[in-house]
């Protein structure tokens, strides 16, 4: 039906230009509401490459049906789509006051409205010009709602800057010469996408508020990821040359020195040969790859092997993939489709032989975004019919998809890093990183991925000095993944000896706060709330407006802006995480309404105002609500405990309101929580009739998953 | 005939699968020679929007004849097109040795082989992406061909990146684990070229030197602009919100300061209303235009108008454009569709009698380049049928074509600025400028701009030192149009005192070099040849291998590569300039092959080597070739010459070797020279009996235009 409809708008280009000083054509899409609070529309004919389809995760009706009741969200009369050009073009009406974000994991911005994306996989190249990583055509509006274009495009996203000539909200005209108002950027009343392709499938995620909206979102993607526990511990990834004898003095030392791990990454030397890669084992620097693994395992810390795609000739399923894999080369490896299931197959096999039999925990998906120079090239064909362009916004998907579903296979989880994603990927169990190495652009990006339904890790490499280093590793601790990747240079956390001390103490609250991130990834799985987000998905979150109009000469189109928060997000609920930077010794805070405390100390902070923050050198600024309750380890654990393993937690209760907490359990490894395998259990923080503030746990029965013995309540001093 | 065999490639994804693991299909284009040592190709549909047609200037057969024969330069079997993807993908053969330059006009690299460009009308925004200008689908091999890809979309070249599987040339694999030479660009035996359109014409031109085959891309593009003289001199671009007063006063304190003038431009503030603009005059600013045009006609001053297309409700074309402008807005102002003879047709009424019955001389067409925040999206429609994309490729070249054929129509040549161009421009008489500041960068898109048909001017506008101030009038006093932009910050050629007389002397030396500029340009207009092209086109010029290896941990994919020689550049056969940056002390400068003198001072420099040059501050390094003739204005002009003022010359010798000058003149302000009406001087420098040097001149007749009185050799001393 929406097709017929959409087809009478196939104009040509002569009608196209008796059309458009007409009002513009009014096609209704035809929307199907395809779960609770989401609505799809088809327009034209789509090409079949979709990335919800690429994921393939089902989505989560039931959580999606427990989300409140919402109408569809936009006036229906004011979205039209046209084919014009070959293409589809989309348009969807805009109120003044609204805000946009998402539109992909970008590392300057959050405020996305009055900026133009060209949604491209691809490394991140230091402008937010929508090639990134994760360039996920999906935005969502302050004013309570979602949009999703799932189109395995390159699609052009007018985030509220073209402007109609027949606009019926038109902005006022404005004399540049005399009108200090006049703004290069004129109020435009609609978002308008360009998808390159002769049809598109596109979602409508209602609020109530624009946080609904993303949880619908990211349960209509199947929800959010749950890592196993160990996941929530620290990373290590050795330089690329380790061998089996280097990697175990490295986690020796880490034990030695008190230093939490519980993974390692193996860079491209375990490979014989990488770049292009053979996947199995070099027989100088890993001679026996079974002992090795067992000898990690002996130590608790878990393996994880990187790869990228890239086939090798002398790689064992060169031959078998030849003709299963694209018209071009990548680094002279072949580049498997791994759409067909017959490239799956061959590809898992191997890596269930050399990899997971022998006990790897997960992969690093290295170089599936490309830099257009050594990516095979949009016109490249592929078996499945794919062209380059379409394969280059999925690849990093079908890559996810297909290494995750061999860990599910056996029950166990996994927990890998991609440099690859796009929409849908909420459930797929890896983190983002990159090669780009600016400490706040990376924070910027951390805001942004909670926008999208992906995860991103800030990850530590190298440093000028120990200030910037230990602020690297106290921002990473609040990340999907804390990780040090020494992949170049051989980094430890005690490199700089003169931080070496407070280094250990954010690694070791990463690891004590593992009841609580645990539970905000339970969150992000069961109702899809992410477990980091900007402040601008924050209930009582407001920026006052500020102007600034840089030198003329050297940007005559600068436009009076106001605040863009990217430097400041949540973790969970109730922290609010302010990093510094390598040369500050001081920042500014803006704290939503209500009373906040600081983290370390209890103390009171302050209420919906902007405060300064001056820390010194050993803390991250963070701060929770009143009534905060925060869940951690108790006692100074070096690493993620064991699955069965019984620990004690100390539950921490900030300021004068009382608060409650459902902290979540598991097995912490294997998919049984799918299959009702968990607990929720209240921890309460209540004043008694003296007007005291008393804790109380509710545990869970006994055939529940709970893994701690001892429950402590701490009230924090508030001054 | 080359559509039909064309077609049977047209396959779909099912019949591509099955196709691309067979060798690739191989259709050869049905190549038809146009003209002398150009062929073009037919691909697919072309949709109609062509580059050179939008420009629509008669190839120079005539001129293309005189070149040497050439025959096919490429081996015909090797290049290959097919459709795919609803796209046309083009492949053209390379040899392991090429280099490649050309595809646009870009600010970092002069060599572009091993880069990805999608080349697209915009701003320079600071990366080689394509985003420029002027991206001009035009790539030059130092093998000695061209190829134009005549197609007004956003056409992406992979500059021999892209490695097909099937290679018959296929790079060595190498496992980068363990093998130092590693890159990550193996050699790539192709270009390949992505139309995103059912159709592209394609042309090939023959050399058989890069220089030849770049000559006939002009001579093809209708033969280089030959300017007005008065345009080879200075302009001074007047704050925005300049009256008549503040502009004659201003032009007056050039001439009490003995300043070189010969063109002022105004800013928007001339027009009643700007962005978006009235085209008619400010009653305020300018109560007199007729007045303050004859004023300046007076002082021998011609006044270049700032306009950008974008038209005010309160313009009193705006009724009549509406219906023929664009679907979209620009600052709330219409966009009109120039490529109706209709749009023409009212705007330039307008024009003629707003500006050019005052005496206007020309304009600077601002912003038809983009940013994509501001101007109209990609899906934009157009009366004419064109969209948004093939719209943008062309709008600046329709509006250069438009107001250079009212000048035409009135007699009078023309010299403007515009910020946007692309393949077929050589023929219009604009110069490219840009906001983008950077001074290395502005030299790089000089010596660029030689390979692909442009002109540009690294403009003048502010500096933080007078040693900044210095250098930088030094560098735009060697490009196509020497000038100082004002707009924002009132600048004047003196605001620097320190620096005052030795920025009067460059410039006086810019007016000094009229004869040796203007015939520079009849060489662009007679034979093709760039008056200002890089080392690369130069004969004997050769670059030695360098390699470097940034740190891996900032850029993991760094590349060793050579010198890319992008900071010094010809003008003209005989001057090198070797501009220096401020902060330098220093530089060195590769002279090509054979002995080459200092232009300031005669002396011996080197012969084929890498010199330091270290000239202080007070000038420019300047280099000529032995043998070298360069004529002069004599005295200190501080304006060009009129049109019939008669002058005399200094012709100056350098080195030990004889030589020759064909001194070209016409009347410097017609079309005249169409019809045979010009001059081509014979000057020689030849060693008498005595083994003296010994100049002479062989004037021509009398009905010839030649605006030269006493003849004046010099031989500069050597040492």
């Amino acid at each position: 039906m929406s097709f017929r409809r959409f087809a009478i708008l196939s104009l040509g280009a002569a009608s196209l230009a008796r059309a458009q000083s007409a009002p513009p054509p009014n096609p209704r899409l035809e929307w199907v509401e395809v779960a609770s609070g989401v609505w799809r529309a088809t327009i034209g004919s789509p090409d079949g490459a979709s990335l919800l389809d690429s994921v393939a995760a089902p989505p989560r009706r039931d959580a999606l049906g427990r989300l409140p009741p919402a109408d569809f969200p936009l006036p229906r009369a004011e979205i039209h789509a046209v084919e014009t050009d070959g293409k589809i073009a989309l348009r969807l009406p805009l109120t003044p006051s609204e805000e946009l974000y998402g539109l992909g994991l970008e590392f300057k911005s959050v405020r996305q409205r009055g900026t133009v994306k060209e949604l491209h996989v691809d490394h991140y190249g230091g402008t937010d010009n929508g090639r990134t990583h994760a360039p996920v055509p999906f935005y969502v509006s302050s004013a309570g709602y979602g949009v999703l274009v799932d189109a395995a495009r390159y699609v052009t996203v007018y985030a509220g800057t073209a402007v109609r000539k027949d606009s019926e909200h038109p902005p006022p005209v404005k004399d540049r010469n005399t009108d200090r108002t006049w703004t290069s950027m004129p109020l435009s009343d609609a978002v308008e996408i360009l998808v390159p392709a002769r049809g598109a499938t596109v979602y409508l995620f209602a609020g109530p508020t624009a946080l609904d909206a993303v949880r619908r979102y990211n349960l209509y993607s199947g929800g959010g990821v749950l890592p196993p526990k160990w996941g929530l511990g620290f990373m290590h990834r050795l330089r690329t040359s380790a061998t089996a004898e280097d990697a175990l003095r490295e986690v020796d030392a880490f034990g030695a020195k008190g230093y939490p791990l519980d993974m390692i990454g193996l860079e491209p030397g375990w490979q014989s040969a990488a770049y292009p890669g053979t996947f199995v084992w070099d027989s100088t620097r890993f001679p026996d790859p079974a002992g090795f693994l067992r000898a990690m395992t002996g130590r608790g810390v878990r393996v994880n092997l990187w790869i990228n795609p890239y086939v090798a000739p002398r790689a064992p399923v060169y031959d078998a993939l030849r003709p299963l894999s694209g018209s071009h080369t990548v680094w002279t490896g072949i580049v498997p489709d791994f759409t067909l299931p017959e490239t799956r197959r061959i590809v898992l096999d191997l890596f269930r032989r050399e990899h997971l039999r022998l006990g790897v925990s997960g992969y690093k998906i290295d170089e599936v975004d490309g830099y257009d120079r050594w990516l095979w090239p949009d016109h490249a064909t592929f078996p499945s019919g794919l062209s380059g362009e379409q394969m280059r916004q999925l690849y990093g998907l079908t890559l996810q998809r297909a290494t995750a579903a061999m860990f599910r296979e056996r029950g166990v989880r996994t927990w890998g890093l991609v440099r690859a994603s796009n929409a849908g990927a909420a459930a797929l169990p890896f983190v983002i990183y990159d090669d780009y190495y600016s400490h706040p652009d990376f924070i910027t990006a951390l805001a942004n991925s909670g926008f999208i339904g992906v995860l991103w890790t800030p990850e530590v490499r190298s440093s000028k000095t120990g200030e910037e280093w230990l602020r690297r590793m106290q921002s990473v601790c609040f990340s999907p993944l804390a990780l040090l990747n020494a992949w170049a240079d051989g980094t430890e956390p005690w490199s700089f000896p003169e931080v070496a001390d407070q280094v250990r103490e954010v690694m070791q609250l990463r690891i004590r706060l593992l009841p609580y991130l645990y539970t905000a990834f339970a969150r992000y799985h069961f109702d899809g709330t992410p477990p980091v987000r900007a402040m601008a998905l924050v209930d009582g979150f407001r920026v006052a407006d500020s102007a600034s109009v840089p030198g003329a000469s050297r940007d005559p189109y600068a436009t009076a802006t106001r605040r863009d928060v990217k430097d400041q997000f949540m973790v969970g609920d109730d922290l609010l995480v302010a990093p510094m930077f390598a040369g500050e010794r001081s920042r500014t805070v803006i704290l939503p309404a209500g009373r906040w405390y600081d983290f370390h100390t209890g103390a009171y902070a302050g209420n919906g105002e902007i405060i300064t923050a001056t820390p010194g050198l050993d803390r991250i600024p963070l701060y929770v609500r009143d009534g905060a309750i925060v869940p951690l380890l108790a006692g100074a654990p070096t690493r993620i405990p064991a699955a069965g393993e019984r620990v004690d937690l100390e539950v921490r209760h900030y300021g004068e309101a009382p608060g409650r907490f459902e902290l979540y359990d598991d097995d912490g490894a294997s998919f049984d929580y799918e299959r009702g395998m968990f607990s929720w259990t209240p921890l309460v923080v209540e004043r008694d009739r003296d007007g005291r503030l008393r804790g109380s746990v509710q545990r869970p029965a006994k055939d529940r998953p709970f893994a701690y013995r001892d429950v402590r309540f701490i009230m924090m001093p508030t001054h």
